[in-house]
């Protein structure tokens, strides 16, 4: 039995609570990487608000610090596109060390990124560790869903919703969501094609791909969302007026050969006073099943979920594994301890 | 690939609607077996409802059928206590056919029931199949819950409510939970120690064996509920006069060695009108996660969750493997229709 040694990759919003989590659990921090100047240099125990110092350097040369520790993952938490986070997954592996990101769109790649996600499953398997996309996404967007099938004699349609406030995770997520943009340049990018994939467009194929059935289509409508008066946005450090964007809704929509469809409407939004987080499905078929989670834990849950999988993704494959694959979640502080190898 | 071969072993309400449900998913079934001599020596399908003969007679000489057949598994639904229903097991077991059992105490026997649980367990392990409690119970009142604590980073206590209705189960349940019995003598019982166990206390033991952590105390209390008004039984085929016995109301405290508490309610009742199911629970802590089903599949639900559970009994290893050792459930129609040894 020995510590999960584990190195701090992006040390963000998002890479800040992993850090704290990590810690509460008894997971060593061996190293911490960032290219902000801000933070470079500095103790990443200082950076969370630990109680002391780690003996943590936030370094900007990721390649030195893997080079100078002996890690046995990196939490990766960066950008949400999988084209911006694969350079620094594909490094984890190239140093034999297993990886897990908050990348939305790494959650489940392989189609909407086929050929990145073959890439860094060659990578991984040849250098025998495992990538994985989690968060919050990984309970309650998935497996939460697919859990509840096993009640199914008949599936007809799987139906989500789901909302969460775009102010909780810094301002990298809320820039992708187009928070704080003028209207029209919003709409004129999403006119031209260039609107990022919908989370649940990734959600709802990993749970096809747990339900071992095919996609045979799907499509995304996506639209800006309002600011219906003026919003102060924590994460962009300033006040969105009313008549500007504050993030966006989408519908996906999706079919398989097995006659199961799916329909997930997200909203990510700077929330406005008195939203809370939202996330509701119903299981239309034989019988009909629905589950609620009231005001979710969205935010710390991106950054629990990810901590609780530590122990699942040392003990995985070797490849690119989404969370469809891996065991059932569940809490792991035990198994964050006292690791066996 | 081949049919999975199955042995309808009791033939009551939850015993013919998993003959239904196999059937609707392609699962053969070569055999039916009954003590009920109004059932005897009837075709199967006769009795379910089928649109035709299925050419499976039922008997009431369960070593014939046996003896007559080879079965992948049989499906045992019987009774509630593991006592009455431990031989039936062991005979699956000794004719080398898995078993999977609606008995509520089959959930989680090792402290209810351990000298009957090892022995079984050997049984199973002597002759390589494996033997499971499950049901409703099994996502809805253990792996739902304990799914969602993957989101925890720390729990104090975890706390349940569910609430369904008796009269869905035919005459046996109805009775063990003391439907249409008079109050004082319900009271008598309980007072001389002889109430059964609540199902709670079995889901929470399979939920802290899921955990991984150790049942250090666990109490139950049960008080009978009493009918308002004249209720209408379909299970009792009678009437349940106001003032005598329509279930009981369990409250079940459990602590653990790692600070982890679990209190449960619940309510197990012929309804009067109006009265619905609910499964809801709570996980306080960091962060507090809510989850509920609303108007959740009860009756429905238990048997469609033994048949999708079919492809996991028939991979887990060998000998008592409760629902907290399986892979997480999940909508099976394609491991059901064609089913790779």
């Amino acid at each position: 039995m020995s510590k999960i040694r584990a190195i701090v990759y992006g040390v963000g919003s998002t890479g800040q609570d992993l850090a704290e989590y990590m810690l509460h659990n008894g997971v060593e921090i061996v190293g911490a990487i960032d290219a902000d100047e801000d933070k470079v240099g500095r103790d990443l125990g200082e950076i969370i608000g630990f109680d002391r110092e780690l003996g943590v350097e936030v370094r900007d040369d990721p390649e030195a610090v893997f080079d100078d520790t002996r890690a046995d993952i990196a939490t990766v938490a960066i950008a949400t596109p999988l084209k911006s986070v694969a350079p620094h997954l594909e490094r984890c592996a190239r140093h034999g060390v297993n990886a897990i990101t908050s990348s939305e769109e790494a959650l489940y790649p392989w189609t909407t990124a086929p050929e990145l996600a073959s890439k860094l499953d060659r990578v991984a398997q040849d250098n025998e560790v495992t990538i994985t996309g989690a968060g919050y996404q990984d309970i309650f967007w998935v497996n939460l869903v697919t859990m509840l099938t096993g009640a199914s004699l008949e599936i007809d349609t799987i139906r989500g919703l789901g909302r969460f406030n775009l102010d909780d995770y810094g301002p990298v997520l809320a820039e992708h969501y187009y928070a704080g943009e003028r209207l029209e340049d919003v709409q004129a990018e999403i006119d031209a094609g260039d609107a990022p994939p919908s989370f649940f467009r990734m959600n709802i194929e990993s749970q096809i791909a747990a339900l071992g059935v095919s996609l045979t289509s799907v499509t995304q409508d996506i639209e800006p969302v309002v600011a219906e008066t003026d919003v102060e946005s924590d994460a962009l450090g300033r006040t969105i007026p009313e008549g500007d964007v504050v993030g966006v809704r989408f519908v996906v929509e999706a079919s398989t050969d097995h006659g199961i469809d799916f329909v997930g409407e997200e909203v990510a939004k700077v929330y406005e006073p008195g939203e809370t987080d939202i996330n509701e499905w119903t299981i239309e078929g034989t019988p009909e099943i629905h589950v609620r989670n009231e005001d979710t834990p969205t935010a710390i849950g991106t950054s629990t979920q990810i901590v609780n999988r530590i122990p699942d993704i040392l003990q995985a494959d070797p490849g690119y594994v989404t969370v469809d694959e891996l065991p059932a979640p569940r809490y792991r502080p035990l198994s964050l301890e006292n690791y066996v190898e």
